[in-house]
């Protein structure tokens, strides 16, 4: 079988480096061509061009974000010469409504298109241990499962409409920053009561809050320490503008959303958009700090 | 040692038999007397007054709400009647304001006061698994550690200012209230792009929300099931009342409390007070309900 | 007649001033004596006590806020010892509930009870110029209707129940306050986009939005001057605290208050709660400013 | 001189009768052609294409929407075909980055570009009595001030800077908005107070309020009335993401802006998208329905 793959960012990268140990032909290609070297070096071949990328039975792709997928597939022409049989697994996170466009035209090629999101930071892809969130057509996800299952802990299967794991996606990141949200105003709280807010992190993380996202954020708005970022505030608005459109778009509220966008405004507006998104923290720290403090 | 125990709601009944294991004369107390039969049974005495069960080496109250302990212990005139040495221990969460007004009270009148109000339902309290969250005197915590011990499976010590001890305890009470927001709407952003809410559910509380409250209350939010209530609507609002006005003390926002406050209004609006908490679903439900759904 | 009048404040010496124009006796008393002085000089008798003042046919009251009043009628005793006939007419803005309860209080001891919150500041007052919102038994307020007279341009009769025009007068100062609000809102967004605030001010104040509130605080937010404050940004928190309180009881969400109660915290954490109202432009002014400016 | 008019939508009807009157030749363009009849009855022409009307000295474009202008000038290529010397005038409400992209586009070519975005509904547009918000190269402003005489009662000069005049036109849709919402909450308030809406509408109409907006929008509030619709609320959400985009390039929060989305899109979600702006009063009246009303 020959594999294609676009987008070696840090998480394409580490995802690409896993799916060699398929045995399979990989192709590797990104906009930057430098990014490529390490892969081949691991045994991938470089491809000169996108085109050559999805000429392949599986192309997995990584991009930016939906403008530069826009870019590679669409306005460049190539999705409307492709022809299938291919499976194109798309594993960013993108618009719940660009995934619909780009299902529709996919199908409309006679090609498979699957979302499959990932849940997991590049530490987490390096071990072949992300969650991935996949939906498509279903015969074409049985065929790529023992791929994916060299890429992630756990396949879940979220049906054949294909934008709906993106909006699961963004679901779960939506949680996230909901968190990271009330844990900095929970910190504010406590401080002006005279406690650190490092205790009340210690206390919910070990009880009733246990799991990744209140101990790793938590921590950092415990020692409000933000830099360097895993998760940048800019990229936490970029999300939150997702999910809020992904809201609009079945005329659904978002309240916790349009709050937490406000705050992500507040921080760029402040200069912390490199910040990590714990920096939230510092935007209600910011509004509570008296004169005389 | 002569031990008092004031307040005999399900979680005063469950920790008060914990403290029957002591050895000690464990003297309860209730408004309403019924609820001491079954304590005596187990070897407790019945205080005929609320004043009986004051007369004692260390006293516990878990009364039901601000209102109850002020009527109980104040608007009686029994405090002022009261002489150290004693050691009172408030269980229950009550505002942070009204902690530092009983904190002065007792110390005029050279009477150790403990706020430790505690985390954890009956069923955990009736274990002695409980998290108690502990503030006041260092020697008189000190000397009750064992009582503690018989009733938690830790205590967390919050420094010598008994209002932070409720401080925390409300701000724990907002990390949870804000999680079942945002799940409830994640969940309707999900149904409406095709997915079950329980998958969603299923989803993040096995990976980075691990923990009771997010699988506990995910599981209602994702069945749609509100009764019977473990935590009521109406007394969600009335913590986060209390969260409001301890932040509104030292200036603090918090703008998620403000809106969490505004959906258990709808809720009660809507007939749903004595529904569980996970009803704040319902409300998202509500306001996304289409005609033609 | 004689007529009795509580609350000495700049609001209470200009109506009463012109009561005096009535020609019938009108007995003065204040909390701190000094201001019954410049009526005196007037024609008006100085009562020695409250009671003094209460001994009469018709009772003005305008104290501070909700806890002089109770101070001087409730907790003194002094209620519970008059009897009608007795017509008391509250001119203060104070709690629904607070009003719900007089009204009772009154009815108990056949004292006509109405509710009669002004509109106006005090150079309005002064001119008998002042919108009256009088609610409360019919009769009584036609009885006295010379008297509101002489102090208001027009009485608006809000029907029997004393407390609908507590609600009224909450609602226009929502009303105000929202308005600033929005104008801060867009204040910033304009200056932003390089025009003066000024500018949007001059053009909707002149055409879509007339009328004084637009005109006054428009003008203090284009020109960002707060000092000295006509309506302190504190007392604003205390009428949005009277108005959220207003809702709650009967299950109403009022988001714009929640947000603006956020906003006049932020204020007061900054040392502002001196300044004038407008001074919510200053908040959002803070949230927008990047390192940079 | 030659003027050209494109869009002729009830707004574009008014305004290019008003030009005729000017005794220049005016070709105006629609995109389905019928609506163009009118007005060569009442002695313009019809051109037969959207570059025939642009073949002028001034033109000016009253188009549906951001989309409708992009079609029309950029995506037809049609822009990019002019040259100067001519002058555009823009009187639509569009989105303050487009103005600034189609500023840079204009000037490209040599041809002034003046966004000039109106202030008044078609009746007061028939009458010539718009207030224009005008901003561009003063030169070309100077030369259309005749003009513009013809169609509005007063242009609003706002600088050089085209976009300028859009934030400032979202600013004020911004501020209407926020009243009728603001009217919305107070109207259940009172309602729930037991008095009707329509006089707290009555009362500050006519006192501190005065101006179209709390009248005309309060009128429709106080009566439950939503049909037919002056101004849509689809249409309000158009502007309000219009006004949270132009804030967010600015990194500028607009937390009243995003609540009065959300409360848009339950409307949308209940079927009310083509009912008047003022049924935001039937959004908090539902949110505040108990079970027994």
């Amino acid at each position: 079988m020959k594999i294609g793959f676009l987008g070696l960012g840090s998480m394409g990268q580490a995802i690409a480096a896993n799916l060699l140990k398929s045995g399979h032909d990989v192709w590797v290609w990104n906009r930057s061509p430098d990014a490529t070297q390490k892969l081949v070096d691991l045994g991938a071949h470089a491809a000169t061009s996108a085109a050559q990328a999805f000429s392949a039975d599986v192309v997995f792709s990584m991009l930016a974000d939906d403008k530069a997928l826009r870019a590679v597939l669409l306005d460049s022409g190539l999705l409307a010469r492709l022809k299938g049989p291919l499976i194109h697994i798309n594993l960013a996170t993108i618009a719940v409504a660009f995934a619909e466009e780009l299902a529709a035209l996919h199908e409309a090629q006679g090609i498979d298109y699957i979302a499959a999101p990932v849940m997991g930071r590049p530490n987490v892809a390096a071990l072949g241990q992300l969650n991935i969130l996949a939906a498509g057509p279903a015969p074409a996800i049985d065929r790529v499962q023992p791929l994916l299952d060299l890429i992630g802990r756990k396949t879940w299967r979220l049906g054949e409409k294909a934008s709906s794991a993106n909006a699961m996606k963004l679901a779960t990141n939506f949680l996230l920053v909901s968190a990271v949200q009330a844990m900095s105003e929970a910190a504010v709280l406590v401080t002006r009561h005279d406690l650190p807010s490092a205790a009340l992190i210690d206390l919910v993380s070990t009880t009733i809050f246990t799991g990744p996202v209140y101990q790793g954020y938590g921590a950092l708005i415990g020692e409000r320490r933000y830099e360097p970022a895993a998760f940048k505030a800019s990229l936490g608005l970029k999300d939150v503008d997702l999910i809020l459109a992904a809201a609009k778009q079945v005329s659904v509220q978002m309240p916790t959303a349009d709050m937490i966008r406000d705050n992500l405004l507040d921080a760029i507006a402040h200069g912390e958009g490199d910040m990590d998104l714990a920096v939230l923290a510092e935007v209600e720290e910011r509004r509570a700090q008296g004169e005389d403090r």
